[in-house]
């Protein structure tokens, strides 16, 4: 197939502009169509989607990777919801804000606008081609879709039910462009066009995120992993940091909202940690232990500087005795990933000072880090996390991939 | 001197922290202070500013770098009040929008904090030195400065007027660092700290930008070139329009929201063209006109295409008649540097729809482009001007200097 990927996002950027006026009820038809389509053509989405399998296989693909590219009739249900729910959210874009007369008697706000055409590219999970097209285009944006070639077939086929709903509502089928080649010079071009594109998110590995990162001449959004911590305060209610400590490590382990690490003041350490210890030995999860802590876990191996650091994505944890809260926040500061941050406390200055003082993307009060995630945390679906400061922190929605322009209103008003 | 830039940035870190906790009263309180001292410390800086001024004229440096180097009296109240002016303003830091409870139980809501650490990478004004930090500090931010080398004397005498605020109110004097060796080298080794900084902030020539942005590891703050559009449509207000051109294109020359490209309804052109002609041969406004226009004005060049994507920053313009609304737009959308718009027009369908379907940092219906400033804007000051839609669009204040992060509040709420 010859094609030209410079072209392809130059199309999106001109499809864009139309994107950028449609009306938010015209938006949301579509995106109803698009959730129809999922599942009346349900059947032949699975039908690429075990070429797909097959193919994987034959390649001996890793278990886990199978696992993220295997679609069913209820995995394309749930992507068909998650479209609606894009659909019934609030339109971000053209919503004015703070409107006000300066001295010189104009009158001064801002808009909210699409950012123009948004690149994804990522691995094995095929749904991602339809969140992300379902949030770019409720946010008014073009986007390009460069998936893993092991779900080429998927897909294509998912890229179907887009351009069928785009073609019945005669929106121009270039705002979603599906790179019919995964191909990695293509990829690596795709990141020089900083004239067509706006933003590049890249999802996956570490290693695929760094690749675009350092090569990328158009912004990327960076998450490269998350180290969550859980806080045991001296003043928590033990067992509902018990059940904090046990959601955020054993009811998902390969994620990156899981916990990684323990930390418990040592006033509540002697009657919290056996709890702990029982717990864990009982979801058989791995314990790489500090000095003061070791001895309440059976088989735990001793912490080393690097446990810290480390996001097992596992049935592994490492635990830490910590003297004061100001303790914690200093451990915070140092090995933070800037993801997801929890406090068990019922003492209320400390929750409050925990959440003011604490800059990860999410911070919380008594509730499980496992709520870290786009859909739990009201944005409906994401489309990626940052876990660097700048344009978006944390699970990215719609309102993520807009942004703001100064509108000015004037009656011939000139500068002195 | 020796000294390690890498060792500065991470004491400019560790000292953000700090920051980050500070009161708003505590740190108007300091914003005053340095104020107060730019007053009482007036001789010293004048006196250091001419050193720098004496070396410049030997160096032969261009008279227009000596004007942008030159400190008086007056221009140093000014700066002072600037700093008063932003001591003044809402905080931006620690305030919490949305608080919304979720189907699961768990309260989330955002809370605006500091980026971290901000480098600012500029020119000969001096001013900036103290505009930079002042908003930097009011926003959260420690800042990293690196001024020009024909500026460092002054520089260095504005960053005592800092230091010695700071020292007064106990705050880390690290929130504020003054490079004090503007080799390029240094700037070089500045932009590969992305563990130390969280944002570069380039501002001068397009030169030092593209460097800047070519060359960092760190997110860079872009604004190449302003070239702004005043669009006459065919129900302007004639003397208005008119108003807005003379204001727009001669008031001052030499910055990024002057206008540089006229384009102009051909229903309207027969009798506002030859008005316009009379206003910028009286002006001297050396005319770039399009085959339409170009007989209504005398010694008038012929067009290029080059023309309408030039940012003369001189008395000189380029004119375009065009044929309908719909036009005019697709010219804005081929041409449009992405900096501010106008649209002059009594029709109020048509200033709506300039103001929706125009997405450059600023558009305005019948105001003068040389409100786009941060000051006119009511930002107080401004830290540079970004036209890039990443992160913030426009002029920058202090809001631009913060993130958001997502807060939650739950009792032991865990994921099902």
């Amino acid at each position: 197939m010859t094609f030209s990927i410079k072209q392809m996002a130059q199309k999106a950027r001109v499809a864009s502009r139309q994107l950028a006026k449609l009306t938010s009820s015209k938006k949301n038809a579509v995106l109803h169509s698009i959730a129809d389509n999922l599942e009346s053509m349900t059947d032949s989405i699975l039908e690429a989607n075990k070429k797909d399998l097959e193919a994987g296989r034959q390649a001996d693909l890793a278990e886990s990777m199978i696992d993220r590219l295997t679609l069913s009739k209820d995995a394309i249900a749930n992507i068909a919801d998650a479209v609606r729910q894009i659909a019934a959210q609030d339109d971000p874009v053209g919503s004015i804000r703070d409107i006000q007369r300066q001295p010189s008697g104009i009158e001064v706000g801002k808009m909210r606008i699409p950012l123009g055409v948004v690149a994804m590219i990522y691995e094995s999970r095929p749904n991602v081609t339809i969140d992300a097209a379902a949030l770019c285009f409720k946010a008014g944006n073009a986007v390009v879709l460069r998936g893993g070639k092991e779900a080429l077939h998927s897909n294509l086929a998912l890229a179907e039910c887009i351009k069928a709903a785009l073609q019945a509502h005669s929106v121009d089928p270039n705002v979603v462009v599906v790179v019919p080649d995964p191909d990695r010079a293509i990829m690596n071009e795709l990141m020089t066009l900083n004239e067509e594109i706006d933003l590049i998110i890249p999802r996956g590995g570490e290693g695929l995120i760094r690749f675009v990162s350092e090569n990328s001449r158009i912004p990327v959004i960076q998450h490269y992993k998350g180290v969550c911590h859980l806080y045991v305060d001296s003043a928590a209610d033990e067992a509902k940091a018990l059940g904090l400590l046990q959601n955020g490590k054993t009811q998902r382990t390969g994620v990156c909202n899981a916990l990684e690490t323990l930390l418990v003041h040592k006033d509540i350490a002697p009657s919290f940690l056996p709890m702990a210890a029982a717990m864990l030995a009982e979801h058989k999860v791995r314990v790489h232990a500090c000095e003061q802590s070791i001895d309440y876990f059976e088989g735990a191996e001793p912490a080393t500087e690097e446990d810290w650091d480390t996001e097992y994505l596992a049935l592994e944890i490492a635990v830490r005795v910590i003297d004061s809260f100001d303790h914690a926040v200093e451990h915070l500061e140092q090995y933070s990933s800037g993801h997801t941050e929890v406090i068990a406390t019922q003492d209320y200055s400390r929750a409050q000072q925990f959440i003011r003082s604490i800059n990860s993307a999410v911070v919380m009060a008594n509730a499980s880090s496992r709520f870290s995630d786009g859909g739990e945390l009201g944005l409906g679906a994401e489309i990626g996390i940052s876990t660097s400061k700048l344009h978006a922190y944390g699970p990215m929605g719609a309102e993520s991939l807009t942004t703001e322009k100064f509108i000015v209103l004037g009656d011939g008003h000139i500068r002195q």
